[in-house]
Order: structure tokens, then sequence, then C-alpha cells
């Protein structure tokens, strides 16, 4: 398995997501764009906006390389001048509050000194947390861990439950979901192997999060759960910005700023001490913001 | 000059701010919080909401002290275990967009070992540039800067336009102003003079924001000034959470996030690359986000 290969199939990936979001939005069509990143490598986004559920999303494919930057050296303790990166990430947010935002991010770092690892995740963040839905989310998830790895999915569970955690608001992110990262031989698998769980961990996204999506969009909803779910976009966004290292990455790489940032939401607000009332739906969520649920409990 | 006395003078200057923007705005007032910190200080928000002018906006005072973490000791390579740090932060969002955002803060930290310095800066950001106002607000921090050493103002604007960058969008938060940190008798400044600046500096602050504040919340905006806001407020979003060093102290000391988050604007956008017309007003103020324009040569 090269690079290059990799590479490839990453990008086909990003084909069959956004065909299948595209049908399942039934009105929005990504827009494409490609770019060149000045010190080796590209990429290529692709944008949804004002669609039927989604009302802004970005899928970006990239493949670069070149100098690693002292800070990363730093960062992850790295003595190797070189480095290639590619990887497949995705936020949706959609207009309703009733469907949730997704994040799926799959990635293959080499070095020339000849390491490498795999990484990546999926987390969903309910603006209203189903517990049912929550559960089946988790439930397919665990499916292709456990096809590759006994242990992969409580292991890469609890990852997602410190990873995606907001130290500052002592919550996490949504209901979280599974994240990985420095995957290699260690694990017991061959880097194929590894791929290929990488791989099918991507091509679940798409068709699990259409049917999430297709079902949500139908609820209505009124002003109050709006308003809650601009204030919880302003959560994404400090998780985002303060905290989410793929985004430091690529701002630390001088990555192309309107890819990188085409996770944060269309529209958000900030309320000082956003009042919510005690048992109300909202106060429920909040109450499962925490780490350690055991969701698929919930089935 | 005992650490004691330097937070009263500055508790005394956040009532002195607040008051002045109250009278300003002519309808808001602020509300207060006071909080204590677990590991040792305290603090007393005051949060502005709906106003006249000002649509939200905090004018924090704290003064905390602890062991510092590892993290900020590695960052500031600093080997002793304590500290004290005390200050006043501020930032406003106004609702029209003819009122720029401001920001101010002023602030002094000592550590165990006997080592103090003071920081601090104002800076503001337009949503349109006015040249003749950001002349004029230069002048006035030129004026106080002057009082006190010659090389300060060149000095501290300089370094604004450094640190108030964001390199990711390559350009400018704003028109700029002043920043300044580590200062101590290596100025050649006495500790009592260091603090007359740093005071004079918050002093200077209310009344000259007050007089932009007022001039400008007379002029009518449309839909298109509006939409245009709050996208660059999403840019101050970017730098505070992505960049900003006081943020990131105190999200990494364990402050209160409420408080320290208060500098998020009330409502924000983001659209993947906004759109805009050559030659318009907004163009305008983009070609003007650079490095090293001498404002006062506006006057």
């Amino acid at each position: 398995m090269t690079k290059e290969q990799i590479a490839d199939q990453f990008k086909a990936l990003q084909n069959t997501i956004t065909q299948t979001l595209e049908t399942a939005d039934a009105k929005a069509k990504f827009k494409e764009d490609t770019w060149n990143r000045e010190g080796g490598g590209g990429g290529r986004s692709r944008i949804i906006a004002n669609g039927n559920i989604i009302e802004k999303g970005g899928v970006n494919f990239s493949a670069v390389h070149g100098r690693l930057p002292q800070k990363i050296k730093s960062k992850l303790k790295i003595e190797c001048d070189d480095f290639f990166a590619t990887g497949v990430s995705l936020i949706m947010h959609p207009e309703n509050p009733h469907v949730p935002i997704v994040h799926m991010n799959v990635r293959y770092f080499e070095l020339t000194d000849g390491n490498y690892w795999f990484g990546g995740g999926i987390d969903l963040t309910p603006i209203y947390i189903d517990k049912k839905e929550a559960a089946d989310f988790h439930q397919a998830l665990k499916l292709i861990c456990d096809k590759h790895h006994p242990e992969f999915y409580s292991k890469f569970k609890t990852w997602a439950d410190d990873y995606f955690f907001l130290t500052h608001r002592n919550e996490t992110r949504g209901v979280g979901g599974i994240f990985f990262d420095h995957l290699n031989e260690s694990t017991g698998l061959s880097k194929n192997e590894i791929f290929n769980f990488v791989i099918e961990i991507g091509q679940l996204f798409a068709p699990l999060y259409a049917k999430i999506m297709t079902k949500n969009a139908k609820k209505s909803y009124n002003a109050q759960e709006k308003d809650w779910q601009l204030h919880r976009r302003g959560r994404y966004v400090e998780f985002n910005l303060l905290q989410d290292k793929g985004t430091r990455f690529g701002i630390d790489t001088n990555g192309r700023a309107e890819s990188i940032l085409v996770s944060m939401p269309p529209e958000v607000k900030w309320t000082y001490q956003y009042e919510i009332e005690a048992n109300s739906p909202e106060d429920k969520t909040i109450k499962l913001l925490k780490k350690g649920i055991n969701w698929i409990e919930y089935s």
C-alpha cells in the first residue's frame, strides 16, 4: 500500500460521500475548489450550502507534503524533516435543530524516515440528544470496529470521549463516537489491515448519517429550538478553534484557511450565561454531555 | 507599589470604564458577577447586553494567584512555581456596523521569585474603516505613549500590528493600536512609572471609545452592511480562539469560561468564500487590513 494508493482511495471516498449526501439532501449540490499548497501538494474542497437539510458543510480531500514546520516537529516529537499527509475531513451543519451536526475524518501520515500512522474518527453532535439514535450510531461504529479488532470499539469510544471534550465547559461536544490516532503495526494489524478498517469507517459514514438526516429533517421546530441550536454551534466553534488538533495542524502548516474553516457553522450566537429551564429538553441534553456513557445500553 | 495596590487601582479603573460606557450607551446597564477561582483569587465580571449602541460586551477585572500550570511554565520559560496576575480586560460588540469593535487590556504579572511585568493594549476593529477616525485613535494613543517614553508609540504600534494579525487570513484584525508586554525596569522606567503609563492607557480608553460610539451610532445601515459585520465578527472569533494569548492563558489556567468568552460576539456568520465587490466599501476596508500603515498620516 503506497501513499499514492492511499491518497487515491481517500479521493474516491470523498466522491462516494458527496454523492450520498447530495442524494439525501435532494436540493443542494457540492461545489468544488481544487487548490495547491505552497510547499507541496494540494487538495479538493467540496462545499455544500443552503440545501433542504444541510445549511453549510464541507468535505475536504487533501494530500500534502513538504518540510515539517519546527512547531509541529516539537509538538509531535519528530526528528524527521519531511512529511506526507492525506485525508478526508468533513463537517455538516444542518439547518434543522433536530438534525445533529456531524464530523468525520480519516487520515494517513508518513515521514521520510519510514514511520507512518493512520488516524481518524466520527462523532455526532445532536442539538437535542435522542438516546436511541445515539445507541444506533454507536452500534454501527462498534460493528465495524469489532470486525477488525476486539478492542477497537471500547478503546476508540473512550478516546473520542476524551478528545471531543470541552475542558473549559466541562462537557462533551455531543454523544461522541470513535477517535483513533497513531495506528500502525503496533496494533497487531498489518498496514493493509489498518487501512481496510479506516476506509470502512469512512464508507460507513455517509449511509449512516444520510439516514439520520432524512429521519430528523421531517421534524418541525420553533424559534426557541433554533436559538438553542445557534448557541450550541458556539460550543462547536469553541472546540474547533481552541482544541481541535486537525484545525491547529492545518493552520500551523499554512493550510488553505477557507478549506480548514469550512467547519465553522453558517450562523452562531453567544449569550453570556445562556439560561435554560430545569428539566427542559435543553437541560436534559446538557446533562448527557458527559464522558463514559455507554450509549449502546439505550438500544 | 504592591500587587494589592495595583489590583485595587485596576478595580477602580473597571468602575470608571463601566460608568463611562453606560453613560454613552444611555440604555443598558452592566450586570455584575463576582467569582472565585479554584486554586486562588477571583474576579468581577461586568456584562452589558442589548443596549442602544452596545449589543454585547464585558469588562472583566480579575486578580488570581496560585501554582503555574506546567503548560504555562514551558510556554513562558519560567522556573518559578507560583504566580499572581491581575488585570482589566474588555471587548465591546456594537450593534451598528458603523461602530467599531474595541478591545482594551491592562495587566500585571508577578512571580514569587520577585520577577514582574506589565502588559496591555488597545486595538480598534472597524467593520468599515474610516481613515480619519483611525488617525485620531492612534494620535490619542501616541500622546499618552510620548508622555512616558519617546519610543513607546512606535514600538507598541508595530507590536500591535504583529500581534493583532490573523496569519491564516493574512490580514490585521483592524486598524490596530498599541500592544505591549513584559514591561519592567529594562525599559529604563521604574515600576511606578510603568504603572502610571499603563493606568493612563486604561483611563484613556473609555472617553476615547465613548466618542467613537456616540458619533457612529447615529449612522443608519442596511442589511448588506449588517451581514458584512456578522462575517467580520467571524474573523474576531478566529483571532480570539486561535491566536489570542490572553484567551489561551485564561483557558489554560482554568479561568472562568463565561468571563473569558464574553469576548465572543452575540451573533456571527461564516460563509465559504464570502464574496465582496471590487472597489466596494467592504473591499476598501479589506485592502487596509495591512501591517505597517502609518494611520496618523491620515489626520
